[in-house]
């Protein structure tokens, strides 16, 4: 079938690349021209404009897909589409926007006929080779009708042994695409999915750093081990509980400098591990691990927080404490 | 080779079930003589006593491998084999033991010429079929002359992809049995994996239950979502960032029973959860995620915690507030 | 001066029981018409209705406090005093309303010339007898004309020692009451205020917790102590660091009762706790012991988390643990 | 009385000023002999070593003092004097020893018939003036003992408002020093003091952090506010629920340098707010605030922690994430 992309980034410029391959049809476009250019000679149409994009699809309902950074150019962009395309068109936003600005959106299309869909889309770089695992919030019969696409996008069940007692389940869970629900049920899963992720990250990251500081001269010398990170890494992946994709990606980090020196360790966060805590707080549920998860971003991103300098300032005020920086 | 094993609880008996299939021989002893029954039908010599057993082992040096829950009987049956085993002998720890005990231990028995190994077994229930992964402590010398066993209990390189970068790397890593360094080394780092694996399941879980309340009544009738738990698991298992065997086994509870009915929610912690934290504060680590998943687990085992009573006298104090129990 | 007074709760009460004391003539209304017997047998003029409140004011430009429960309530209250109330009038919301919806509220009613002040007041049971600590935000001229009402209502300056360095500070503060900026910022403070008093009390909490379970029979029986609560919590008043007000309360809880059996360990929390948390949020601002103390509270008003259930269903799915109830 | 003080550091020789100003006698004794310069001009006998110090001693039972760092030295202090001293002596550290230590070494002392009693002392540079607050553990008779002493050095009752309830209970509790069990039971309670402080301490000083960023220029405007911290800090002594100790020391900091200048935010901990978790650990208490506030002491050393580079190391690995430092 036919689908507009709007957003030529790595995200969406291989959406469309999986699905040209998959027989699928694709328009294309981007405010920076250069960017289609190489999905030209791989089969794309080219639109030079939003307008230009809605009327080169000639088939219908027409079927768009935004694919650009969550916020702002998104909205404005989802907004121009609303004026632009007709009643039972479909407009997806694949991107990670914030689940109640689906839920605002999906309604003010609703008044003009246009069907929303919300797909939060994991997968990353890997998604053209493996496909995308996609999380899908809005109307029944929408998201019957693009089938043929996410079917195209999903990873596909592979050699993943299945899991037991799923019989009269929905199959195409099995192949990594979702109905999730009504308008925003998409990107909330993405979102705690998100969530989830930032603290599974952290969980293994602070593991490592134990055994990173077990060579620790402080430390008394017979407790202390002088660890091979890489291979703790890898032998993990063999048949331990922790096994996952995380771990693939840390041992591989690992192999190649187990000192970690190429980074900085300023890590930034988008915004679902904190959209994910303000939904916790929402239910009164306690999430204390991705809570914490979240706020080690906030600090790595800091020299000294202004709290460790009151900390300081009480210390000398109650016991005469002059601290001075390390170095 | 031949090994003894002594302890033959689950994983006891399936260690030496894997061996005997891969040719080697074994002789066992339990306290329970029930517990060798079945082995003894499958080909193990079985021993009367510890002494029995050490006298039964022909080759030299002989390798006892000690596989009892961690603590005082484990340690009581280090001490006895010590007194039994002569020098040259290998005394193999591969139960849960606190890596302070090993390099205790290590430096006793060193004194009389016997030769101690930490050895961290990971694998669980599913350890007989996939393997055990391994993580080794002790004397090289004993590491490599214990090969033959390792490489039996351990998965194998099985179709897991390769790492890339490991050029030049321990082999064995990739077969999943790590020589980690000296005494101790091992169940140090086997604690620390199961730090990580607390942090992992507790930002699995917390994720798990923020989507679970979204269908609380107290939310916004269109912020409301009514998630299907156990497809949302499916799906993530399909190219999502978060796979991982947790997700796996998530996935799996979830689509036997979406409520997870027949759990209480009340859960046991073993103690490389608390040593792991005790390690970090050791090497002043900040490890917030590790430590918030061990203190949920203390938490759930409990009605009411004093600290909560203290919360609420405070607030009758100050406000006035009188607070009762939810129902 | 002359204030009108909608909300005959304990705290709208006692306001206007200490304005009268200091010669303040109030005007009071409260849906529940018994509410305002007790202090019209005090001195307040008594009002039929929102209407009739404002009609009784006699003096310009009218001053109203709203001291209703955060919400729907104060909502309504204030959208119909802005029908109600004219050019260069006052209305003060005194209750714990969210900052965003005072800032909101202020340009709305701005539109009619009305002058809306949010003001964070603390005190709670005690405030009649020792004052209430006063966050006022809003237009400087209001504040400056309310003055009078302010001064009567806060603490003074007592015999709390003076701080050093605040020569060429606006002595009101030390007075016990603060312009803290345009409106929202008054509300915005006294969040902040009760997020800080979440952390304090939690902490205050977990370490008598921990003084409480050192007689646990767990622990080794040289390192057990039957430790008594209330003579700690009453050293802890003279002269030691956590000194505070809190304390103090605890010190009188324990006295009172050292098991603190009247109290379920069911805690609420009030919307401050989480909207600071909010707040860090979307500042980047690291918050983890502000969040911990308030997931705390959540946790407290469930028998058992989903996420538990959770943490059960991955052990057992992964090493055959079958957990049941502590009884 | 008489009594020995070994270690004339700030704590040392501020307690022999305290005592001799309530008229007792001193004798005392520094490694730095131009330590007790000042002190032999106030009136205190100089001993030229520990075995001096002892000798000149001739009341009977000899009480000493040892106010030294924990750790190393007051170890060998204390064994030292085990070998100078005579059965029914009193030995008394007044150090931040790990309470498994004195009651490891009470055990050894009582060996020789010499009590040993352990006194956590709070009150820092304030202690001179205010009096110092004591918790003691060991021996009953020797507590009762050295009760002119204690009494000299806590604050007594002051102006303090006494506790309700208190009826029937210690007096001497009310005037800051208390017996709080067996050997070990005074720095214990000392330690979970020591606790409770950093989380009150992390609470104020996530609190204003919050308040400092409600500048952002990456808030929207209408909800940024530029906060006097200095006037908010002050304001809050008066009448609010967070007053204390800490506030008032935080307000004379913000009072000084409302931006904390002077202080780099790097934050030293003692081993109190270490071993505090450590024995909430083998209790199987929560402690969720405790443990960060100690993490956030730990982090705050570190220009950037392992873990976090490991966050970027698996960011890069599945999303193409490459981060660098802030500047």
């Amino acid at each position: 079938m036919q689908l507009g992309m709007i957003g030529l980034g790595r995200m969406g410029a291989n959406i469309v690349r999986r699905l040209m391959r998959a027989g699928h049809s694709c328009v294309v476009y981007d405010s920076d021209p250069h960017a289609a250019e190489a999905l030209a000679s791989e089969g794309a149409v080219v639109a030079g404009s939003l307008a230009d994009l809605v009327h080169r699809l000639d088939q219908r309902p027409r079927a768009v897909w935004v694919m650009l950074p969550a916020g702002k150019i998104t909205e404005q962009t989802v907004a121009a589409l609303g004026e632009l395309m007709q009643p039972d068109d479909i407009l997806i936003d694949g991107g990670n926007t914030y689940y109640k600005d689906d839920i605002r959106r999906a309604r003010m299309l609703a008044a003009k006929g246009i069907r929303y869909m919300d797909v939060g889309t994991s997968g990353g770089v890997w998604g053209l080779e493996r496909g995308y695992c996609l999380m899908v919030g809005g109307d029944t019969a929408a998201f019957e009708f693009l089938d043929p696409i996410f079917a195209a996008l999903a990873p596909g069940a592979g050699n993943i042994p299945r899991t037991q007692d799923r019989d009269g389940r929905d199959p195409r869970v099995e192949q990594g695409y979702l109905h999730a629900g009504p308008s925003g049920a998409g990107h909330f899963v993405k979102m705690i999915h998100n969530g989830i992720e930032y603290g599974m990250m952290q969980a293994m990251a602070e593991g490592f750093d134990i055994l990173r500081n077990r060579a620790s001269e402080t430390l008394p010398e017979t407790e202390r081990f002088d660890l091979d990170l890489a291979d703790i890494a890898e032998v993990w992946r063999r048949g331990s509980v922790v096994t996952s994709w995380l771990l693939d990606l840390s041992a591989e980090a690992l192999a190649r400098d187990e000192r970690l020196q190429a980074f900085s360790g300023h890590v930034e966060d988008s915004g679902e591990g904190r959209w994910t805590i303000e939904a916790a707080i929402e239910e009164a549920v306690p999430a204390d691990v991705l809570a914490a998860a979240l706020f080690t971003r906030f600090r790595s991103r800091q020299q000294h927080t202004f709290a460790e300098k009151m900390l300081s300032a009480m210390r000398l005020g109650f016991g005469g404490h002059v601290e001075r920086p390390k170095r």
